[in-house]
């Protein structure tokens, strides 16, 4: 007996992002006037569109509508208590640094601000950040630990992360950075902390199964390569992914270290020698860049955009979201700023958002559309898959499903 | 007898905006537990907060949200058809604006799909852009023509723009901009243009009372000073208001020009020069920036904020919303761009599109929270009105209400 899908999307225009040879040359992996077949949550099969009139009636007629697989937004700190507005607003009229710090701005005040939250308020805080993200067609989300940085804020920090899968019918990646930022309780002794992140709460997250992967801020004003190596060494012993926030602000060469650890990706990059590049494609490391970050920062060192896309090395985008460097909840305007700021196509921001991010995440069944992956979807009444990245809070999706559900 | 108010917002914080010397120096003329009265689409008094259950049932309690006037964006294009986007793409993937020309891409563009495209679509596509604008707040928006450029289309831009007002209960502000942009027609006699605009649609518009105020692109590769003198001479002989985009690429003493027959505004700015500013005092004009261009340009030649701001000159923001230079759809976003990108505080953010923006538009009753305005109002869940301008796509408001109705 034939095997029947659950649905089929028929008329429809497909921006697959599909890496086969089949679409080697083909911009987007576009295959136009299709039909989408979904069985179980999966993409079943892609063909040519079919005679609607034949067809029954689970078949959704998408009009010649767009097709684009979920969008997935591969690092964000979404999660988290407080308000950094009026830190922001002080910045913005001239006060220094040290008054700022006074007045109790910086991360500290989140990390201040998240120990005293319930898990209940940052569920709440959580679900309206990532509400406004989903809306714009992002399907999987990563969300960072890394404002508790004691042993019970950063495990609810983690379960909220991981229960607004269920919570928003999304797919959630969540991960353990620990090696934020030294918290003032260890203010003395950054080491000791190192140890206590890899010795009492790495283990603990792993025997509660609360992250896949464990990221560090490998920076002078964070943590040194040293320490980064530290955490990298105990997260692989215990079997986790590890990536690392690198080359933001300085060159450290902590791409470098982090490729020597199979990290999935290295992120920010602004400062990234391109001879340090290769090392990365050995890897198979992804690199992920952050243009809020450098926007609202107001960096002018761009990151390597032209040797990475020299060496093939996947480049995904993200927002980053959190409510120091980035408050940018929104990943359509993030593919815009890639374009703006950073020099990117339409086709490697949309790249950035589904194919690349869902290697950065180690997904193997996410970011493509086609058969045997996930049937992560959203469809778009656009003219063309490049008007995603165009302009800024111009387009929204009209359908959206996760593993074949419809939100 | 004692007039009653057709409702009360009480228990609220309001960020009143206002110009009056009570709150000389309190920012944003913020007045805590308050309650404010409405009465036939008009702020009748604001008042302390009242005891909630001695008040009758035409009470809102706010629970302590803050009550901002509605957002006014005062410079907008946002009527017309075609779509830009395939030329965005090959811009980023670095064609040369020949070969960008050759495909058919620029400004011609727009006007040749504006053209021929009818009422119904042009009314569909620009209220689907207005919608994007009023979700975040906005209650009175500008909206320019200038994509037609003959008589017939640009009637029918203005009246779409006009019919907006109507179809999404809001207020609209039209404004003929026929000198735009030298239409194909006319490429070899610039200045035969010019009459036709003067002698022709002006007159045409006036009759038919689908425009307020005059608008021109004074620039090298726009209108010469002379050419927008005497649309302005013709403008003014008709009793309408002028305003000018000027000094945006080159510094053509067009502000000086404009102030000279009292324009309400003078935008984009970035080239204008300190010694032009005090013209703009004298003559009672406000400084409309535009940072959405200045980010989709890439330009880094800043307006000069700091001498406006010594000059006490009114700043205002816009979106400047259009398909080439500024395709964004968010006064929240460029809220945040004029902090970032141009220095501004959240307070000369939130006056830009408020107080100031009103008076670049001429409307005396709106953008303050005063006794005798249009209770045009917008209800937010934040801690302080400088959350607004303080991320992207992070707030929403709560409720908004356009002449005291609620939409
Ligand atoms: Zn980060
Ligand atoms: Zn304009």
């Amino acid at each position: 007996m034939r095997h029947t899908a659950d649905f089929c999307i028929n008329n429809v225009n497909i921006a697959t992002m599909s890496a086969s040879p089949t679409f080697a040359n083909v911009p987007y992996g576009i295959k136009e006037n299709a039909s989408v077949y979904i069985s179980a949550g999966r993409i079943e099969k892609i063909d040519d569109a079919k005679d609607v009139s034949s067809q029954g009636s689970n078949v959704i007629d998408a009009q010649g509508q767009w097709l684009l697989p979920g969008l997935i937004d591969c690092h964000t700190h979404l999660v988290y208590a407080g308000n950094r507005s009026s830190e922001f607003e002080m910045r913005q009229q001239g006060k220094s640094y040290a008054e700022i710090a006074k007045q109790g701005g910086g991360i500290q005040s989140t990390v201040s601000a998240t120990r005293k939250a319930s898990y209940e308020h940052l569920l709440h805080l959580a679900k309206d950040r990532a509400a406004r993200l989903i809306e714009e067609g992002v399907t999987t989300i990563e969300v960072k630990s890394g404002y508790g940085l004691d042993l019970e804020t950063e495990l609810r920090m983690l379960q909220v992360a991981k229960d607004l899968e269920a919570s928003l019918s999304i797919n959630i990646e969540p991960t353990y950075l620990g090696a934020h930022c030294v918290p003032k309780e260890f203010r003395e002794s950054p080491d000791a902390y190192v140890r206590f992140v890899c010795e009492q709460v790495l283990p603990e997250i792993v025997k509660q199964g609360l992250a896949t992967s464990v990221d560090v801020f490998c920076e002078t004003i964070g943590f040194t390569p040293a320490q980064c190596e530290t955490v990298f060494i105990a997260a692989k012993r215990l079997g986790l992914n590890v990536k690392a926030h690198v080359e933001q602000l300085s060159d450290l060469k902590g791409a470098k270290l982090a490729a020597k650890y199979h990290a999935l990706s290295v992120d920010h990059i602004e400062y990234l020698q391109p001879e340090d590049i290769p090392a990365l494609i050995s890897s198979n490391t992804v690199a992920v860049l952050l243009p809020g970050a450098f926007y609202s920062l107001r960096e002018t060192k761009l990151p390597p955009i032209a040797a990475l896309r020299a060496h093939n090395v996947p480049m995904a985008i993200a927002t980053d979201l959190n409510p120091g460097s980035s408050p940018i909840a929104s990943i359509l305007t993030i593919m815009n700023m890639g374009c703006v700021l950073f020099g990117m196509t339409p086709e490697e921001a949309l790249l950035g958002v589904t194919r690349h991010a869902a290697q950065a995440l180690g997904l193997n069944n996410k970011g493509q559309i086609v058969s045997g992956f996930d049937a992560d979807m959203v469809l778009w009444d656009i003219e063309h898959p490049c008007e995603v990245s165009y302009g800024i809070n111009q387009v929204r999706p009209s359908r959206i499903w996760v593993s074949g559900k419809e939100r």
